[in-house]
């Protein structure tokens, strides 16, 4: 057995597109749905070890794209200094008048909520 | 012949790290330099229509990689939104005082430089 390292839930969300629909799915099945691989093998009809392999399989090419593009890297750098720029923004907010304070709480939550 | 569509030398920044060497050689020697295929024949040792062919597939395969990934169309919208955004609180300058300003000013200059 192998342990399921939670970080592939994150590049499925980034390179899942990538996939074939049939090793996806499998890929889904395990770390999506969380089923064990017997689980996944009488689902679909595939014997116990071809999932597997199909799991490694994917698992591969998911930390080969990562490491060629960085998109979940770059996503949660682009996170952390996003969240840094809203709270240099959000302390300026007691220095405006009233009026001005909903276009820089706009700009705040846009921030927060940026993602790419 | 076929025309040199410049979309490509985006998807080259996006992808070219998913190209085998080999691959993105000849690519960049076309997009990024503007080789002839005929001079890239010349400096490679292949074929004039080995040249051609090899363009036409990572053409093919990075045009596949933005249909699944759109890095690129990804990145053009968050630069436009991130100017938006930028361009709202510039508009706040004015409102705050001159102690303040330095602090909107660093926001300001971080999403106008945002990219991913």
């Amino acid at each position: 057995m192998f342990e399921k390292d939670m970080h592939f839930a994150l590049l499925l969300d980034a390179y899942g597109d990538l996939l074939s629909e049939h090793r996806r799915e499998i890929f889904e099945l395990y770390y999506s749905e969380d089923l064990s691989l017997s689980e996944i093998a009488e689902n679909t009809g595939i014997s116990r070890q071809g999932v597997r392999e199909s799991i490694k399989k994917t698992e591969s090419e998911l930390l080969r794209w990562e490491e060629k593009l960085g998109l979940v890297a770059r996503q949660e750098a682009l996170h952390t200094d996003a969240e840094r720029h809203a709270a240099l923004l959000e302390s300026l907010s007691a220095a405006l008048p009233q009026d001005r304070k909903p276009i820089a709480d706009e700009v705040v939550r846009y921030l927060r909520t940026l993602h790419f």
